[in-house]
């Protein structure tokens, strides 16, 4: 096991109708506070009353607010600059996501711009550490992301087709309400994103040369039993909220940071996805339910014993002195399962043809803008010809 | 799922030499400090060499300290009087335990202490919540209570032969250091004690009637399973490092109130190995050894479901449909596991015989005090006849 530190300073409120309690909460946090930014996406808070019902909490606390809808997936640079420059202009204190990753990234740019003099952009693009920004707070509307309790986000610039992330431990939210009746009117192929990227935050993890990783180990595995026995009653009925408790359990644990204690973790899919969302505006999960199980073929080779506890302990095969088949009747169930919900398979079914690959393979190595290159992944590191490999494996 | 709150707030650094930071990671926390206590137990940390590297690193911060050893397992409350006057004279401004539950456990009564006018002993025995503390810190050398991450401590008055438990928030510790090394030279016995008291914690979250419980079924399924595959090497040997982390990083999980999110917790094993420590200082793992298969015997058949779960998952029983024999092989087993760490597995062995089982287990409910009677835990709810009733059983 890695030397390590944890903490999970984020406090989730998470249960029905806490989405009620969002004015207390915050004035807990902060009894001084005065006015926030209500930062989301499209109306649909509006049309199914979850706006009024904030803007009622947020009344009864005595806290003011501006707000800025128009986050859209992917979210854009445009937007942030927008909202850096409201929380100036408006004296802005905290800013209130309410959404899904999406939003909440947003938020998390703004909570940056606002506090920092140069070009936000900038600070994504080039790895500034700014080392402030203000605090960021969330409404969970689309449990996928965990930027709901992480210090991560991704921002899109649409005009130059990249995409990038940025962590900080100042844009962890302060706290964050998770009320798994919200996701009850999710579209369905929404609901099945969201779960790709659940599981692909936990593969990220998993996926280790790190030796003696037991507590991890189970942790991960039994995160991602949890979410595939749930997973299914989500996207294609019944639903239900108590289903829904359990993905959202899942998406926040998935991605606050315990999963990976004390072990290596990989991103190579993560990364190798950005690039399609950068260029052909693909959903994340869609992305990542079509490169994960490419990656595990191309990658599995490289260490056996582990895709081997993947297959018996996350993927229920049965274990047999023919290893390969073993790991490669996991790798399909993986692959049938992002199927059952709905996901593609293919790049081709997210209409993404060979013509771009070798681009997207250069960017995501960093070999396209004239610098070092920087190999993905640390379970296996992959040059870009490997990424471009497993990219024309998914056509 | 039942609505819960759930956060992290103490910050672990683990792994290897961490307690050499011990200085610096308290300045980041508060580059203010000046003085702090550093409480303990024996010499053996003076002995050991930790001591001198404790000041070391303290010194190299520019934090002075005060220094009160002599914790004895069962911490007592008369060493806390001392600790609170210590504090007041000296200007201590946060409480750094080093030692395992019951360093801790006392540093936050001495810390609830410093600023409280009162008697302390009061706010345990009449649960007064007071809202304010000094800071605590922890250097674990004995993994088990998980009072390192924990709100919980249990002080003993041996004049009255009371044990009394208090919990708030602000007695959590701000950061603990989780050195899995120092853990090396722990005597056989008390190794020992501490898995049965980290699997303890596990098991009054487990054992619950709350229905969709699946990711944290599994977070606590998973945590001790992994406990059970280490343990016997950390108690009979070889030992090692690697395996003390996964001991120590599932003791600090076991308790830090993540596993018994979203579900009703029991307890009543725990409450009721209270009253043995407390009259025959007995330490409390031998007695959640001893305890906890009576109490699974004695209560299993109210929830056979909740108890084949166990059996399968955990003990890695065979499932059948004789379902009795599934549940009592499991129950044999977790015995037979505590038998070979070298734990008792009867009262009779700890030097207990039945001359006052009635009088602690009246104690255990309250009902020796003229109060109303509360019944020990919520699994299944246990009246102080059937608290007796274990108590006999476990002769």
């Amino acid at each position: 096991m890695l030397n390590f530190a944890f903490q999970i300073p984020t406090k989730i409120y998470f249960g029905r109708d806490e989405q009620k309690n969002i004015g207390a909460y915050l004035k807990q946090y902060n009894p001084a506070l005065r006015k926030l930014l209500l930062h989301y996406g499209s109306d649909r808070i509006k049309r199914c009353g979850l706006f009024d019902e904030i803007a009622a909490s947020l009344e009864a606390a005595g806290i003011a607010f501006a707000e800025l809808g128009g986050v859209v997936p992917n979210p854009r640079v445009g937007l942030v600059y927008e909202g850096v420059e409201l929380c100036r202009r408006e004296g802005v204190e905290l800013i209130l996501a309410v959404g899904g990753g999406s939003a909440i990234d947003s938020a998390k740019a703004i909570a940056y711009g606002a506090l920092y003099d140069g070009d936000i952009w900038e600070v994504y693009q080039k790895g500034i550490n700014l080392g402030k920004a203000l605090p960021v707070a969330a409404i969970l509307t689309i449990p996928a992301a965990g930027s709901e309790s992480s210090k991560s986000s991704v921002i899109t610039n649409e005009a130059l087709e990249l995409k990038y992330g940025h962590s900080e431990e100042v844009a962890r939210p302060v706290l964050s309400v998770v009320n798994p009746a919200l996701f009850a009117t999710l579209p369905r192929a929404q609901a099945a994103y969201g779960i790709a990227d659940i599981m692909s935050h936990i593969f990220e993890r998993y996926f280790t040369n790190t030796a003696h990783t037991d507590v991890s180990d189970e942790l991960c595995e039994g995160v991602l039993r949890a979410v595939m026995r749930n997973a299914p009653a989500v996207v294609n009925g019944p639903g239900g909220y108590d289903a829904w408790c359990e993905i959202a359990f899942a998406g926040s644990l998935a991605h606050n940071d315990l999963l990976g204690r004390g072990r290596e973790e990989d991103w190579a899919c993560h990364h190798i996805e950005h690039e399609l969302s950068a260029v052909y505006d693909i959903a994340h999960g869609a992305g990542l339910a079509v490169l994960t199980p490419f990656w595990m073929t191309y990658v599995y080779q490289r260490n056996i014993p582990m895709f081997l506890q993947f297959a018996t302990k996350v993927m229920g095969v049965e274990m047999n002195r023919d290893a390969e088949r073993v790991i490669l009747e996991a790798i399909r169930r993986l692959r049938e399962f992002f199927r059952r919900l709905g996901l593609p398979g293919t790049l081709g079914e997210l209409g993404i043809d060979g013509s771009r690959l070798e681009e997207m393979a250069k960017k995501a190595n960093g070999v396209a803008f004239g610098e070092e290159e920087w190999k993905q992944g640390n379970f296996v590191t992959l040059p870009w010809q490997e990424v471009l490999e497993i990219y024309r494996m998914a056509l």
